[in-house]
């Protein structure tokens, strides 16, 4: 622990990942000194409770970051291009949730789990948080990449609406209800109904075919796992689960990994579980993951498609370790 | 149309699909002359309207097939068993929508609009209705089959509570009202709450580590498409989706598919739409595809991990095409 002082901002302080940061900082005991919190203008003036203390959110502004230490963004990609160069330049060290800078040369994109040493070597100031589907599936894949050398990724996800923020949680709640008094719903966050049903579209579809989302796990995978060729052929669906990201991955790799290989390899990492069971059909689902820091994986087995290949299911908490806590645990790596 | 009588009789009359059963030979004009509609003790005695005529449900027996020409059988795979010899050796054809028999050499397992040559070669007097995943899937892959020869496939599918019949529909609908009057939920019918969660189980775990409903895709897609050499790894999961099952699908083919030349291929077949526009972001959800006779293709574009590959996202109504469509389109094909 450090005895200088250290001042922490947390930008969207009233968000959905925001409030969950706040959590994070407080249960892990971050060793902060300072604490301030941002928010758009309408937002600004509320008063939220940390530690005993009660807290009154400012306005983000560009001289907002005088004295701060570690910025934590988390209010969309158009706030922290605007703000983040600001932030960094009054000498902080940005930790943004937004895809803005994530593929930016100069600007490492973080799991501390998995490449932490990149975080050391920020020369802009600028940190990126890893999108979130890509950061629970890598957190199954990267202890088998370590071991057997991942290749290319078949990939579908089953997408928590808290990744639309509280806004998207707020329209599964509202469609719900409205469903069940008997009244048409209105789709306002999403394209379609969620409640009941599957979108197969998260972000905008490119000219590829695929939406940007579905492009994240290749392109942040690559960066993060610090391997040029890895393929990963990706649908992203949204489905109606509050919370927790799931994904369904028939990878292949280099070398051959056995089941029981597998099983080890990821045991033996950190921020990752095993609950696979064949004869108890022991697998986890989005709602064991809820609430809790460790990604879970189950249904390991040998692909049927792939030579080297494995299939298997992975769940994380979208707001924590999909967004606030691998957040909070990069700043850790800063203190 | 056939001048001589047709007497058809619905084994499981009263259950989800025995109803949709009815509704299909009601608008599609069945041209039956007689109609016996048979369930169990307990649902017997019940009257179904049926174009017009009140029909008593009777008590499904042994000796209930006599002057039968077509049973329809959609009980659940025991009764099948019990039951279908004996309407077979009453000189009924029957028409099994369980999995009872689908992979019995001596047994035609027929989705009308990719091999209707093989019900004329029922020599036992079962013909067997596919797996509800693999018929949606297989009305998106068979016209891509027979232009590019199908190599192997490996998909995930989000499949509604309506294949669990009106249990499953039951159960989601019940959780979810309670956890909306902030009630506990006890699961029932699925190993975990549905409501707001994903179940990455459908039917029991095999050695292999494969559920047997993730190995009918390959099983049961080798002997409808014709090809022994499919290679299908798949993933089956349950979502709180009421009707429709959607399949995400990865595929790699003998020669290369333009992705113009699969929406053509996909487009002159039967049975299945295009529903695929990139810049308007036009694709299906389940709740298109709920209570229509077509499945629904979108999302059709290159695969990045296979050489030959396609990716797309395929509908369909499970309680219709998935199960009563299909096989009153069977007993369509003896008439």
């Amino acid at each position: 622990m450090r005895d200088s002082p250290l001042h922490v901002a947390v930008v969207g302080a009233t968000g959905a990942v925001g409030e969950e940061i706040l959590q994070c900082l407080d249960q892990r005991d971050f060793p902060l000194t300072d604490l301030t919190l941002l928010a758009s203008a309408r937002s600004a003036g509320k008063n939220i409770h940390f530690q005993g203390q009660k807290i009154k959110v400012k306005e983000l502004t560009h001289d907002a970051f005088d004295a701060v230490d570690i910025a934590l963004f988390s209010a969309g990609g158009g706030i922290s291009l605007e703000f983040a160069p600001s932030a960094a330049a009054a000498g902080a060290t940005v930790i943004d949730n937004s895809s803005a800078f994530r593929m930016d040369e100069d600007v490492p994109l973080v799991i501390p789990e998995i490449n932490p040493e990149a975080a050391r070597q920020t020369t802009r100031g600028i940190i990126a948080n890893p999108n979130c589907t890509t950061i629970v599936t890598l957190m199954a894949l990267a202890p088998l990449h370590r071991e057997f050398g991942l290749k290319t990724l078949v990939a579908s996800s089953y997408q928590a609406v808290s990744g639309s923020g509280a806004k998207g949680i707020a329209e599964l709640e509202t469609q719900v209800a409205a469903l069940g008094r008997g009244e048409a719903i209105e789709p306002d966050v999403y394209p379609h109904q969620i409640a009941f049903n599957a979108i197969p579209q998260v972000e905008t579809i490119g000219a590829n075919g695929y939406t940007k989302e579905e492009m994240k796990m290749q392109n942040e995978g690559r960066k993060i796992l610090g391997t040029d060729t890895l393929i990963a052929s990706v649908t992203c669906v949204r489905i109606p689960v509050f919370r927790s990201h799931s994904i369904s991955v028939s990878a292949d790799f280099e070398k051959q990994p056995s089941v029981a290989a597998a099983r080890a390899a990821i045991t033996a990492f950190p921020g990752v579980q095993v609950r696979d069971d064949r004869e108890a059909a022991l697998y986890p689902t989005p709602l064991d993951a809820t609430g809790g820091d460790d990604c879970l994986v189950g249904r390991i087995r040998e692909d049927l498609v792939f030579k080297n290949g494995l299939s298997l299911w992975v769940v994380g908490d979208q707001v924590r370790k999909g967004a606030a806590l691998n957040a909070v645990q990069i700043a850790e790596l800063l203190t």
